[in-house]
């Protein structure tokens, strides 16, 4: 059997982040990045994004030396890549946004290449709802299909938001934008009414809480945080997890309950390390053995024996 | 071998309580009574506190019936119960007092009955940290000592806070007040500021997110929040939990990796029972097979296989 391909499409970006650690400037970000490198651990992924003539070639070089398909990473010629520059202070759970420039992204429209439309992960990366919906056209087949999004297109683009979100097997969403999609609070009851839209998985990211996932109305696992004594930069912790999720299940190729709360803490696992250093820069030095050395830490500080 | 008493100390109240759920007006409460039930599943409990004589007898008649020794509890004549009125909105993570009555509390001084200066297991509830020390002078020898706390006390008596802190084993905080006690944002290091005090372990309450203990430095276990769909009133959550789990280490009589554990999960489900309804309500029906069963389902949502 051939492997199961994860394709995922986002937003790739040069971020320029500040937090109470340091800074980086223009340096490698987006959501499709963050979660193609994580999934890239465990299967082979096919990305699909856009940037401009801009970019630094070791940038698309080092996607390429991760088993990432970049056939579906447009370069559009004179375009300029998107541009986030943000800054974290105090517990550095939400980012304060300092400058958005879309560039090349503002006309993006992801158009899959004819070898990507068997793939049967498809991870749908934060980006416009609109764009979402025309990539979920695109794979009818797919075995599991799954979305992140953000406080903003809960806002401006509800309905398409809702809409992707009927369309999916499994959405990523924090606990503040699981209460604005759905205007409940308490939590269990605002997943039971995003199931009530079609999803089977609904994982509610809890940051430095850690990530519960619903299983069809019911809360089936809780997953802490990893402890982390030093965060140097929180961007694309939310993508870290959710690659690591859909590329652990692909790896597997069996979608039951036990790979699925596997898949969950490889994600916390994934995402734990991305935030020790800024931009994909842990990623570039992270082994499969630290990655089943800090799962079995996750193990061992819930374990009641 | 006789059973292991815990000797808990703290406030008696009448609450009047509102909540999206419902209100009660002048129910049972206070942190002493909360915990003392909930230590009363395990293990005998010896309650040190003060009412006024309009305190219904049917209160102290339900402490007696449930293995508490009430033999400390100073009744004051022609005196009023101490009486909290407050309010939960939203989700209901921080209630807003509308009132507070000191009334008989006001000169509360904790005087431990002879009988009672032999317990090995002492829990300080949330009290003036200068009547906890006065405590600790009185049961020198105690196995295990824990305190609970409040933000209130944080500011307006930080040093004897400090003194109480530094001469107990166990400190139970939830987050807010753990980052305002050390300054310190990161829960890791934060944690690692009041071990150095002198803790050997620190278990952060967390509400919704759970609860993490912290061991010698290290967070050395997390335990989810049970999925609740409805809250009735999330008083004496707190209080409940710490009683659980004191009252569990005293029945078992061991304090290990492993009870520590379990006594967190023990704390945890009785706080979960007993936010379900208002005042002492959950508990006067709880049985010890729901709370096997609940223990069992923290578990479940946990596992990782």
């Amino acid at each position: 059997m051939s492997a199961n391909h994860v394709l995922i499409v986002g937003s790739v970006a040069l971020d320029s982040v500040q937090t109470p650690s340091g800074r980086a400037v223009r340096a490698l970000g987006g959501a499709a990045v963050y979660s193609s490198v994580a999934a890239s651990f465990f299967a082979p992924v096919r990305m699909v994004g856009v940037v401009g003539e801009d970019v630094p070639a070791e940038h698309v070089d080092f996607l390429k030396s991760r088993n990432i398909d970049v056939m579906g990473l447009q370069i559009v010629p004179g375009g300029r890549t998107f541009h986030w520059a943000g800054a974290y202070e105090g517990d550095m759970n939400q980012a304060d946004t300092l400058a958005t420039e879309l560039n090349v992204f503002q006309d993006f429209r992801p158009e899959l290449p004819e070898a990507y439309l068997s793939s049967d992960y498809v991870f749908l990366a934060n980006i416009d709802p609109e764009l979402q919906l025309t990539v979920l056209d695109q794979v009818p087949a797919a075995k599991l299909k799954a979305v992140d999004t953000m406080n903003f297109w809960i806002t401006s683009k509800y309905d398409a938001l809702r809409e992707v979100i009927s369309r999916v097997d499994v959405v990523f969403i924090n606990d503040a934008e699981l209460r604005q999609f759905t205007g409940i609070v308490n939590l269990t009851k605002a997943a039971a009414a995003v199931h009530d839209l079609g999803p089977s998985y609904v994982i509610v990211k809890k940051g430095e809480h850690g990530a519960v996932m619903y299983c069809n109305q019911e809360m089936c696992f809780a997953a802490a945080s990893y402890p982390l004594a030093e965060v140097a930069d929180p961007t694309g912790a939310g993508d870290s997890f959710a690659g690591g999720f859909m590329g652990y299940l692909a790896g597997t190729g069996q979608i039951n309950p036990t790979n699925l709360r596997r898949a969950v803490v490889y994600g916390s696992t994934l995402a734990s390390y991305n935030v020790q250093e800024f931009s994909l820069n842990r990623f570039k030095s992270l082994t499969k053995g630290e990655i089943a050395s800090r799962y079995d830490e996750f193990k061992r500080i819930v374990l009641i024996d």
